[in-house]
């Protein structure tokens, strides 16, 4: 299905690393509904090749690698963009976060600061590094938007997500704050999604998630938002239905956000 | 400009009192947009006849009287739209709002109990009222959305605001509350809009509404939302695009939200 | 213990049942820390008696019964107030709140609207014609502190929470518009306490209120606060200690409100 | 004036750099509320040597220098503390920020991202840090208290507040997770005061903070909270009255961060 929702418009998406990546159903449905895009990741994701099946999908594509905690990438990057799709960026998304300290199973209260600096500067900062570059290179067009992807832990702590709560915390002010500037300079907007749980392959590596993807589901009266239901609600965010909404954390989520508590979990309680 | 986002859907919009509306706008958009209306107001304000313009326009869209406040009258529009429209409901915006001690330039302080009461049952509990009306007539479709307009006075004080103030907050608890029972129930999600102050001819009433709109829109790094703005992006929250989106207060201000001051204010206050 | 912390202050405490009560601890700890008080409830409430042994323990302070929805009952309280405490007041408690709809057994998809308006008036109306009253009075010191019981299910939902959710929401609202009035007149200040789950003799009626103590005790780091605790709390909001801090929804609930998800709940989903 | 609130109680101050330092304010409160202390602060900021005078009326408190970026000085730090003190702690503030971008006057879209690493190191990490060492020498008594000094730039946007909005918001998101960890383990509460804009030594240096501090005091309905205030505040959080408080980021700051406009304002805006 399509409604023609971006046609004429071209953007970046960051993270697409198989078909379970939220990253990956964006570019198909920013595809679907007319965009140009151009689609990146870490170098050493993209060497696993799958992002090539994507590319293709998607009217041939071009792949660019990028580390994200290089400014000198970035730059490149926006550049070979910008040649390629004959023009200004539209759109981005941000999909993008690793943990260090989780990966080398520290605790939160035994984290080591180098990995946790790394944590930060893949995980949020990159935010940061990518809208200065895009704003020094004058490379989004008027009314252009930014998206990034988040997670409750940002407000509420899940004791699991370890340092990535925090991380995401300060993506989320990253946003607000870069979108203050970059609204005032050129009325682009940049948001971010709070989205549910979702199985993608990165997501699945997390210790201890089919119990919480289980708990986020009895949670919320919708039940968990999907890798699909993101790339629709991203969308909307890219077209021109969303222009007035800019510095907001938006939850994607099934109204888990605003629940406290359900009779499923209730019931459960009291076995 | 139309994407077809609504086509095959049914709704109902509250709130057309004249071209400066709101509800008229998106009226207008969601007709675009393909969905089949239903038109409602106050009985009074019927009377001044400018909505059969609205109706025309929008494929000759039958014009129901409905005081919000009567739960009868709530149940007859149902009924009435549902064979009108030759089956359940999509979509409903609600943009009804009315505050009797603010016409009565009674201050916060000051304020009479039975107005108040009246203004809360107007303004808020009418979103109830329509609900319960709705859930219990099950006179919406699976997935179904509402929407109320809401202003940020619910969450911080603009004191010529006053009772107003504690209506939208309480509109938007209704919509969390019901929300829960009714995503839980048949997934209808249920969302307010958090307008910027818009030029309408019910706001323009409001007592120090000129200083106050043009301080909104120098504190908002995009300007302030304009009611078109606003029935594009209420058209985004009606579509597929956002049906994992419920429960939330969803700001559509510009950035007004998460700015704390800007620049240009700073400068007034030099001045 | 005392620390005299409320030497010298005068003050009203609205809701003392029985020694259950989060209102009865919180006169006898205002009295411990050298307070002169006033007691008072609804006529009905009083007949009950109890309140008398509480009388009693703090210094024989006057008992007058007030209905919160009559503005003649609260100016008479207030006037019979400053004249045995020989002054205007520093501090109150307002702990007040009934469900007509939750004695009922009406659910939230069928309430009665009635019901609803006089679960509002005596739960978060009864706030603003408190305050009022005071203000029109002028019976505050300035400086003086105000602070009212709430619940969390003013931000999130709790299903069995029924229409108090929306009630509290509202509540907290007048907190905030009054507490900006009050502040610029005189600097009084105004604040709502969002206690855990407490079981007194007024919650204990609640459906389901067993189960969910327990997941609140469950969800929070703390564990969850008792009445106790949130005397001890209360006092420090009557004291100097605080006074630039108003408008303010203040969790006391053992970290329950910040906390996504715990392990022990985590157990417990997965059994 | 003293209630003998923290008799007894022993704790560590970080960031008395002259008297017009909120830390330091705060330490003379604690200490004639009864309490022990170390005084704490950077090896550089010792140097000039003001904090002596306040050892000396903090009963010959001991000065121990420590960079708050490095494990080993804090760890030292704990340890002479205990040593000194005679066992655990009760209460630690941390009153600890600065930003290089700032002070080499880099815009917040021309970051130099060794600089940020550096600030956050300092002004976010140093709670983790600090956090994690006393943890892991289980330095802290049960129901201990850590309190953060923070900003509400950590919400909302002012844009002369560059990088450490996104410092502060890391910080409070700290607080929240290792308020979890350590309040399952032991009990111990971590809190922030979001403090109003407040003319200290380190706060004036800031561009613009002259016409910032004045636009707060007009937004504020009780005006700018004064760093005496602070420490009566912070004083209360240290106290057992609040021992059922954790995770929170607690306003204290007049009203301003409900407040979303003042009649002052407005007559300004109207200029």
């Amino acid at each position: 299905m399509s409604y023609n929702l971006l046609k004429g418009k071209k953007g970046i998406v960051f993270g697409a690393l198989d078909s379970n990546s939220i990253a990956w159903k964006t570019a198909q449905r920013c595809y679907a509904e007319g965009a140009q895009l151009v689609l990146t990741n870490a170098p050493v994701a993209l060497r696993m090749g799958e992002i090539n099946k994507l590319a293709e999908e998607c009217g041939n594509a071009p792949v660019i690698g990028a580390d994200v905690t290089s400014n000198e990438d970035l730059t490149n990057l926006i550049n070979q963009s910008r040649e390629h799709l004959g023009g200004n960026l539209d759109f981005v998304l941000h999909s993008v976060g690793m943990s260090l300290n989780v990966r080398k199973n520290k605790a939160y209260t035994d984290l080591n600061y180098d990995f946790q600096h790394k944590s930060f500067d893949i995980s949020a900062m990159s935010l940061h590094r990518l809208c200065q570059c895009l704003y020094q290179a004058d490379a989004m067009n008027e009314w252009g938007s930014i998206v990034a992807l988040t997670y409750i832990a940002a407000q509420r702590v899940f004791p699991d997500y370890n340092e990535m709560a925090d991380a995401k915390a300060l993506l989320e002010s990253v946003a607000r704050s870069f979108g203050y500037h970059y609204g005032v300079k050129k009325h682009v907007r940049i948001n971010t999604i709070s989205q549910s749980p979702t199985r993608t392959t990165a997501g699945s590596g997390v210790k201890g998630f089919d119990g919480f993807i289980n708990y986020a589901e009895k949670m919320s009266p919708l039940g968990n938002a999907s890798a699909d239901d993101c790339a629709a609600y991203t969308v909307s965010l890219f077209s021109d239905l969303t222009r007035m909404v800019t510095m907001q954390n938006l939850f994607h989520d099934g109204g888990f956000s605003f629940t406290g508590v359900t009779a499923e979990v209730i019931a459960q309680m009291e076995k």
